[in-house]
């Protein structure tokens, strides 16, 4: 898996790198059940700190997408993060909602907007598995 | 303008508020030049501290969308905000990636992801100038 970070971004290193973890098992880079690296050998190949990597370890155990075995270490979790239900499309709603706001005042189109949604997805097909 | 806070909820009040008052321009409810209440009026009004008003009004005013006028008061930006441009789409596409990659973990289509996408813009038709 290849993790990048973007040390001049706003975004605070541990959501970056929980993001790209998460983005690694939407593109099936990551499997499900396979191995993650420790906290302490991630931090070290990144180069960051070692409370940054548990802080995005912990919540990624939190949401679900991986576990945290005392013996194994740190796996993906093999059944797969919990599948979206109503609750987590009223959450999206909700968080897509200003985004969706603030595109409508800047005159962007529902066309655009939408498109810009297929590109991000075709991003995470190109990896699916055959 | 109705404005509805959640003081139960994780986003921060003065984000609500500033989204809530985004929204309001996307849906026409607040026009282009038109006033908005002073923040002693506003916060006592929704019953919230006066830094939390501030801090939303000078990031819509940093982001464009008001004017604060040491006179006139607070009025919503008669130019309106800086129109999407391609620095804006850029932005845009890294923040709603780690939303789609979530999504396809937890098995969401694309076609729900975009159905959901066009029920929020519908809300902002609604009140569109005919």
């Amino acid at each position: 898996m290849f993790i990048e970070l973007d040390f001049e971004s706003k975004t605070p290193i541990y959501t970056q790198l929980k993001h790209e973890i998460i983005a690694g098992i939407a593109r099936n880079e990551i499997a499900l059940g396979e191995g993650l690296p420790s906290v302490r050998s991630l931090a070290a190949d990144l180069g960051i700190n070692l409370h940054t990597v548990n802080k995005a370890y912990q919540q990624l155990k939190q949401e679900g997408f991986i576990l945290i075995h005392r013996q194994k270490g740190v796996v993906v979790n093999p059944d797969g993060v919990t599948p979206a239900d109503e609750t987590y499309y009223a959450d999206l709603k909700e968080t897509l909602r200003p985004s969706i706001a603030e595109a409508v005042c800047r005159g962007m189109s529902e066309e655009d907007y939408v498109s810009l949604i297929q590109d991000i997805f075709k991003e995470f097909k190109k990896g699916e598995k055959k």
